[in-house]
């Protein structure tokens, strides 16, 4: 019969798969945004993320599990529309809003896994495994209020001054 | 040249799609819950999407545009997790734990678009716009909040006791 502890060490599994399908999509944004401001936002998440795969790392040993990615459809879906928007936007002054919208599109689906999964330790008593996820639940939140807040200075005004 | 007015048109499509998919998602998952409060939840939030929809027939009128969705591979990923959720874990007592965390990633999916929205309204001077969107992204908030204190009081303790 399958129990919480199974559920929790399936959530791992799968934010481990989107941690590294995310790595990879913010070096191709990084590269994609016009303003160098944005640049800077996707790299910097960028290398939070490789401390958030090397947490993951170390709940994985406490957990006595191979680290090891599971599918998840779910990121590949939000992924796919970051790329949508690259394709189809890329020419565009347009472009730095569309792709802090993905970007916060995914900073969401990492704070809903992160917080189910901080629960879900707690509630299994494992109290280190709940601490290190919670602190990259704290620098998803703080992430995905920076990027909150340079859309609104940057990127949408410059993506409003090419109304015609 | 592509605007932000369009990725404004582009992002109520998407959303409007992903509406009518977790409308009956909702239904599904509201029939598979095994506790009473869980399926109240899943009815609750169910009622609220007709309403979402609604605002975003009110929307589409506002900026002239006819309301159709737009396929959203993000959306479609989501679910299709809590899709796989139903099936691993449908004979499990952790099985609400897991529709109600499948539940929170799709009101994440929502408050990033939804929040999105509402900047970009503000910005093409569609206050009213806006102020609808607006209404929708704070009962999102709110009923991912309940759903966290679902998770924490009720699912979760009963998939705790499942543990061998």
């Amino acid at each position: 019969m399958k129990s919480l502890r199974n559920l929790f060490e399936d959530g791992l599994r799968d934010i481990y798969y989107a941690e590294q399908k995310i790595l990879y999509a913010l070096s191709e944004m990084a590269d994609a945004a016009k303003e160098e401001q944005s640049k800077n936002a996707f790299s910097l998440h960028r290398e939070q993320t490789e401390g958030q795969i090397e947490r993951l790392n170390q709940v994985f040993k406490m957990v006595g599990q191979e680290a090891k990615g599971k599918a998840c459809p779910a990121i590949d879906g939000i992924l796919k529309e970051g790329q949508e928007m690259l394709n189809e936007y890329g020419d565009s002054p347009a472009l730095d809003a569309g792709l802090i919208a993905a970007a916060q599109a995914v900073e969401h689906y990492e704070m809903a896994r992160y917080g189910t999964l901080v629960t879900w330790a707690s509630q299994l008593d494992l109290g280190e495994a709940a601490d290190l996820l919670d602190e990259t639940l704290q620098e998803e939140k703080l992430t995905d209020d920076l990027l909150t807040q340079l859309a609104e200075e940057i990127a949408n005004p410059e993506a409003a001054e090419s109304q015609s």
